[in-house]
C-alpha cells in the first residue's frame, strides 16, 4: 500500500451570496442617505476607514477546501463569522494521502520566534525533508491499514497518521470574516501552505466584492 | 405635527443562499457518506437528533425588519450567527412612527416573573393603553421636532422618543441562528410583538429549508 | 407622581481575574519561551504589535453598569467576548428616572453623518434641551403609572417610557473585548455619554493590566 | 532518540472567577427580585429550566490541558465563550511524546457512523495498536529529529508528526460553555478521550459551581 504525496492545497468555491450594493444597502439603513448616482464606492470607502465593520457581514461565501490538518489547524482558529464542517476520521477511512512542500516553499528560516525570516533552503535539504516526508507516510499507511484490517476503530488507527495528511472541510464566511482572515494569512508573516489558501479565497473574494475589496487594500488591509 | 400610530410589525426577504443539500452536503463532508437517492431527510432528521449542530450554519437569510425599539431590543441579544445594521438615531432624523397594541394582543397578565399568563384585558383598558401611547407619542413628537428645529444635535434631540418608536434594521442570520431564534421568541412565552416578528421569519426559513424546518419542529423545536 | 432626573451614568466593578501576567503565561504556552527576569513587558508589546490577540482573552471583569437605555443600545452591539444581563421592563416595574445631558455635553454638530463636529450650544439651546426632557419624562412617568395602575400589563406599560429611561446591566470582558470596546467608544467620535461609561471602565482596566494598557495605547489604541 | 508514550490526559486548574451567587446576582439585575434567604437554589433552577443562559455566562475557568492534537482537534471547535492558546509547533519544538491508549479505552465498534457501540477488543488488538503507535513514533520522531538536525525550519519538520503526538494549551471558559461543553464531551457518545478531559474539567467546575451543576444535571444536562 503505498501512500499519495501532493503539493497542493486547493479551495472550490460552492456557493456566494450578496455583493456590494448589499453591504451598502445595509450600511443605509443606519444613515438613511439616499442611493447615490456613482453607485457605492465612497459610501464602502467611508465604512472601512471608519472601522464601521457590521455592514460587511451581510453575505456569504461557502468553500471547500482539501488541505493537510497542520493546515486546517490554523483555519480553524478563526471562529467569528466562521462555519466549518471537516472531514471526521472517526466517521471514515482518511484517505492516506500526504502534503510534501512544493520546490516554492521555503525550507529553512533565521531570526527568533514571531521575526523569522524564511529562506529557501538546498537541495540537500530539500531532498531530506522529501524523505522524511515518505518514510513516516509509508510507515503511518501501513499501521493505519494494519490496524483497520485487525478490526481496531477508526478513531483509534488515525492516531498514527500525521498532521500532513490531507483533510477536507466546508467553510462559509462573511466578508468581514473574510477580511479579518486575509489580513493575518495572506500575510508575508503567515505560514506559507495558510498563505496558498488564503489567495485562493482572496480571488474569488476580490472577484464578487471588487469595491470592497480595493477599499480593503487600500486601507492597509485591516478588517474593518 | 401628529406622529404616525401603528401596529404593524414587519420582515422583509431581502436575499438567500443555501438550502437543505446545502447542509447535507456539508455534513457529508465529515462523514463521507454517498448522497443516499432517498434525498437528504434521514441525514438532516439524524443531525437534528444528535444536535450535529454545524452543518447548519452553512446558508444565510437577509431581512429588512421594522418594528418597535422594544421589540428590537429583544432581537439584538441573538449575537452568535446573526450579523445586524441598525437605523442609526445619530446619523438621520427618526420617523416619529409609533406602535401601539392591536386588538389580537394581550394586555393582561398573572403570575410571578418569567411564569405569567396573558389574557386579553378589557375594553376600557384598551382605551387606556391606546390613550397613553397616543399622549406620550404628541409629546414626545412635540418635543422632538421642537430641539431639532432649535438646532440641538440628533442624537440628543433623540433621547425623548419613546421605545415604542419604530425603527428599522438588516439582519442576516444562518440556519441554525433562524432555529436557536425560533425555539425562543416563536414560544407562547415569548413577548407577543416578537412573536409576531419570528413567526414571520419562520414561514421564510420554512420555504427556503422544508426539510431541515420538519426535523426542526419533530425535535422539539430545539435548535440542533 | 415626579420624574427623577439625573446625569450620571455609572459603572461599578464588581469581579475581576487576570491579570498581565496571565496573558503573558498563555502566551508562552505557544511560544515555550522561559519567563524572562524582566517581566512581562516585552513578551505583551510583541503580542500588541503582531495582532496576537487570543493571549489577552484569558481574563475578565465584570461591571454593574446604570445609563439611559440609548447608551446600553449602543453597548449591546458589542458581541464578542461580552455577557450582558439588563434589567427586564417585562418582569418588573421600570424606576421612572431620566437621563439630561450634563452641562459637560456638547448639544451641538456639524458637518455630514459619521463626520461630526460637536460644540457646546447655547444657553437656550441646553434650556429648551431640560424642558423637552422634563416634559416628555413627566408624561411619560404619568402614563406609565396611570397604565400600571389600570392593571395592564408592564411588557406593555413600559412601551411609553423614552431612551433616556435608565436601565442597569451586568456586563463581564475579558482583556481582548474591553480594548476593542475602548478604541470604539472611548473615542472622540463616539457618543459623549458612551465615551463618559468607556472611561469609567478604562480606569479599571489600566489598574488591573497596566502593561497591557500601556502597550495598547502605544500600538494606535488598536484592539490585537 | 526514543519518543516517550503515554496515556495520561490532564487539565490543571489555573485560575477561576465566579460562583452561583454571581449568577444569581447578574440574573436579578433583569427581574429586580430581593434576594431570597434560601439562597439561589430556586432561581438558578428557573433559569436553567427555563433555559436563560446569558446570566451563566459571568464567571470564568483557566485551565492548562495537556493532550495529544486529534482531542485538541474536537476541543478547539468549540468556539463561544472559550478562548485558546496551544503550543505552536511553529515557533517551538515539540516534545516527541505520544498518546497511546490505556486499557480502560475500547478499541473496536460495531454500528454506522453516529451510532457506534464500543466494545473492549482483544488482547491481539491491543498489542497490534501499541506496536503501531509506536513504529509510527519513533519513526516520526527521527525523521522529526533528523530535518531539525538539517536546518529544516521547526514548521516544516514538524508536519511528519502523527496526531496522537502532545500539545498543551491554556482554555479560558464560562459556566455556560461549559456546560455547553459538558452536555456534548462528558457524554456516553463522544470520543473516549475527549470524555476523560472533560471529566476532569467537570469535576471544577462542580466544585466552584454546585447548585448550577445540580440543575445542570437535572434539567437532562442541557446547557441553557
Amino acid at each position: 500500500m503505498n501512500p499519495a504525496l501532493s503539493t497542493c492545497i486547493t479551495t472550490e468555491l460552492i456557493d456566494v451570496f450578496g455583493d456590494d450594493a448589499l453591504i451598502a444597502d445595509a450600511a443605509r439603513v443606519s444613515t438613511g442617505t439616499d442611493r447615490l448616482d456613482k453607485g457605492h464606492d465612497g459610501l464602502i470607502g467611508f465604512l472601512m476607514r471608519n472601522k464601521h465593520g457590521t455592514p460587511f457581514e451581510h453575505g456569504s461565501m461557502t468553500f471547500r477546501c482539501e488541505a493537510p490538518i497542520f493546515v486546517m489547524r490554523e483555519f480553524v482558529r478563526h471562529r467569528v463569522g466562521v462555519s466549518i464542517n471537516e472531514t471526521s476520521g472517526r466517521y471514515r477511512e482518511l484517505e492516506t494521502k500526504y502534503y510534501y512542500p512544493s520546490p516554492g516553499r521555503p525550507l529553512t528560516q533565521q531570526g527568533k520566534p514571531g521575526e523569522y525570516t524564511f529562506t529557501h533552503g538546498t537541495e540537500q535539504q530539500r531532498e531530506i525533508t522529501f524523505d522524511g516526508v515518505l518514510n513516516v507516510a509509508q510507515e503511518a499507511t501501513q499501521q493505519y491499514r494494519r490496524l483497520l484490517d485487525h478490526g481496531v476503530a477508526k478513531e483509534v488507527a488515525r492516531m498514527v497518521l500525521p498532521v500532513n495528511v490531507y483533510t477536507q472541510w466546508y467553510a462559509t464566511m462573511n466578508p468581514r470574516s473574510i477580511m479579518h482572515f486575509l489580513s493575518l494569512r495572506a500575510a508575508p508573516e503567515a505560514m506559507y501552505e495558510i498563505q496558498v489558501l488564503a489567495e485562493s479565497i482572496e480571488q474569488e473574494f476580490e472577484q464578487r466584492w471588487p469595491v470592497t475589496h480595493r477599499h480593503f487594500n487600500d486601507n492597509g488591509r485591516q478588517a474593518p
